[in-house]
């Protein structure tokens, strides 16, 4: 085990009916108006943006609307969201949607305090030291966005996908009801379920010191996402399986699963954000595709922790073994494993690999992803 | 899964040194005054005390000293360290030691504001809204009391062993250095692991509510517990086994393994309380005599997750195997399974089931837990 700090200061409120709480908890922590974010049309139509208003209201919480978060959110809607909350005065951010909506809602958060412009905190000119204060009501378990202190957004001008991550930016409440997940087709649904997997096994495969508890904490939540997402696809009205799912994705995500692990890195994600920057594919789709081709270069690095992995999670006994039933698994829910499924073709990847050495840089593993093993990975999944 | 709230705002400093930081994060909290708990004459012996007072000196921080806090410890040493804190007018209290000293502390934090008798707190004579700020080395690794809201204490006089919990008592800051914990004795580190595998099993055995996610980041903590544990008493210098123990004890009752169980109880606690309070047998120590008792007594109840336990912890088949299979652990690694090698004989059970209902009133579980039920549970400890 390796030296840490755990401390995740976010309360989670999961279950049915917790949004109803909304506005005592904004009230609780003194808030007078918020910016609520929110992306698709879809919480109008159900109902949650009334509710939301209306709680609110009951409260004497006064509110503007930053509607239309899309999904890979871009720097154009967070510089937005800045100017209006800056314009109205406001003491908190609301975020009621997915990890795009929360995403963008951090991002505003850092980027009202911030002097000049919001980029420069994605690309390290300037610290996160302080933030608005940000609540979320979530209605898509993905990205653990709900309990962590990052954020992923894409400058659309540089076709840059980039994160940030800063204490301040955990949220103080996340309400996490299920049930508000109902409506979550089936492609972002199995989207989802890859965009988990890849959170846990990045660290999992490239962690120089991963202590056994960390990893069997991992194939838990592995375990649980592959079950529930199963039972989710035959019948969408499992809620007990969305809960567990929706739970699992939250552990994923926030620190549970790294608490001791070391030099650790994320490549499939900088890689699948070079996708998602280049040719707008949703990120759990990129990952499914990326996973795979990636596992298939890297196994030789960690073959312990990959028969480990093939042995827990798919009760197989080789490293290839393991890596193909990760992808069959894959297929068989219905999310991409190649890059022709999204679009993605060989002339197509001169310039993702360029795309990718910028993130790698950033990530600071341009040493051992050169564009050259970068190339192998995607030809790995043509 | 059940509706829950999910929030721990304990900051976990863990890992080697990382005491050398006392004074910075006391300061870094404003504190200006502690009272200093202890218990055994160790850390004076293998030096910690004199560096936690010097790093407190150096940051011009004072403290007065309570010293000799006892296993089981004792609501008298509780009463004095509220005087000493209310005499020297402390801010802050400051624990080093294990869960004894641990929970007397949080005792003292809540009863230096509470106007009446600290006992009150404890029967529910009084609530406890505000605490004095509590920070922790520990040296022990087994009651989670670290990450965790509850005390445990013993009233001497009335020989009732009872409990309290408030958000007030999570601490802010515990610092958990396993290298602090090479002095722990061989009878105390397999009584942790016993203590450690008690808090795991309760909502896991007895919950009504109780995901497959959650059962298997019990199952996670369980094997690590028993997988660590071997490995200290066959080389006492695993450092990395004895940090993935510790880990996994705090882990085993910051809320984590609760998170969307429901209907659950402390049968095992509530039972062992009584032991501990009359015949003052280390609490590791009856927890593993309570436990296969309870087991052998309670299984027909939820014989599914029963038969998950045997498969999923020894990889037996039957329920009877697998209970076999944690007593013979607990034998083989040198914790009692019987109440005689407590020192407890037949002729003592009345007294100590009069106890146990005092206990299982509290715990709102006397309906199931008659006498002749509790009778029953220590006649399969004879």
């Amino acid at each position: 085990m390796e030296n840490f700090t755990y401390f995740n200061p976010t309360r989670i409120e999961f279950g049915a009916g917790k949004e109803q709480h909304i506005g005592e908890i904004l009230a609780e922590h003194g808030v007078n108006k918020v910016l609520l974010c929110y992306g698709s049309e879809r919480i109008k139509r159900e109902g949650l943006f009334d509710t939301v208003s209306r709680l609110l209201a009951d409260r004497g919480i006064a509110w503007v609307e930053l509607g239309g978060i899309v999904s890979n959110p871009v720097i154009s809607k967070v510089r937005e969201g800045i100017a209006t909350a800056r314009e109205n005065g406001v003491d908190a951010i609301l975020a009621v949607g997915g990890g795009s909506v929360l995403d963008s809602a951090k991002a505003i958060a850092a980027g009202v305090p911030h002097e000049g412009d919001v980029w420069d905190l994605f690309v390290g000119k300037a610290g996160i030291e302080t933030a608005l204060p940000l609540f979320s009501i979530l209605t898509l378990a993905a990205t653990g966005s709900e309990m962590n202190p990052s954020a992923v957004v894409t400058n659309e001008d540089t076709r840059e996908k980039f994160f940030i991550g800063a204490a301040a930016l955990y949220p103080r409440v996340s309400i996490v009801n299920p049930e508000l997940m109902r409506g979550v087709s089936r492609d972002y649904l199995v989207y989802s379920a890859s965009d988990v997997i890849a959170h846990l096994i990045e660290a999992y495969f490239t962690a120089s010191v991963h202590p056994k508890l960390q990893s069997r904490l991992v194939e838990s939540l592995i375990l649980t996402v592959i079950e529930t997402t199963e039972a989710l696809l035959a019948d969408p009205a499992d809620d007990d399986a969305r809960a567990q799912f929706a739970w699992a994705a939250t552990l994923a995500l926030n620190g549970l699963t790294y608490s001791g692990a070391a030099g650790f890195s994320y490549p499939n994600h900088a890689i699948e954000h070079a996708l998602s920057a280049l040719f707008n594919v949703p990120h759990g789709a990129g990952l499914s595709v990326v996973v795979p081709a990636w596992m298939k270069w890297y196994h030789g690095r960690n073959p312990a922790q990959f028969e480990r992995f093939a042995r827990q999670v798919f009760n197989v006994d080789t490293v290839a073994q393991g890596i193909a039933a990760l992808e069959a698994w894959f297929d068989k829910i219905g999310t991409p494993t190649r890059l022709g499924q999204l679009g993605i073709q060989e002339a197509d990847l001169p310039a993702a690999v360029d795309n990718v050495q910028r993130n790698m840089r950033l990530f600071g593993i341009a040493d051992t992803y050169s564009p050259d093993a970068v190339t192998a990975i995607f030809r790995n999944a043509l």
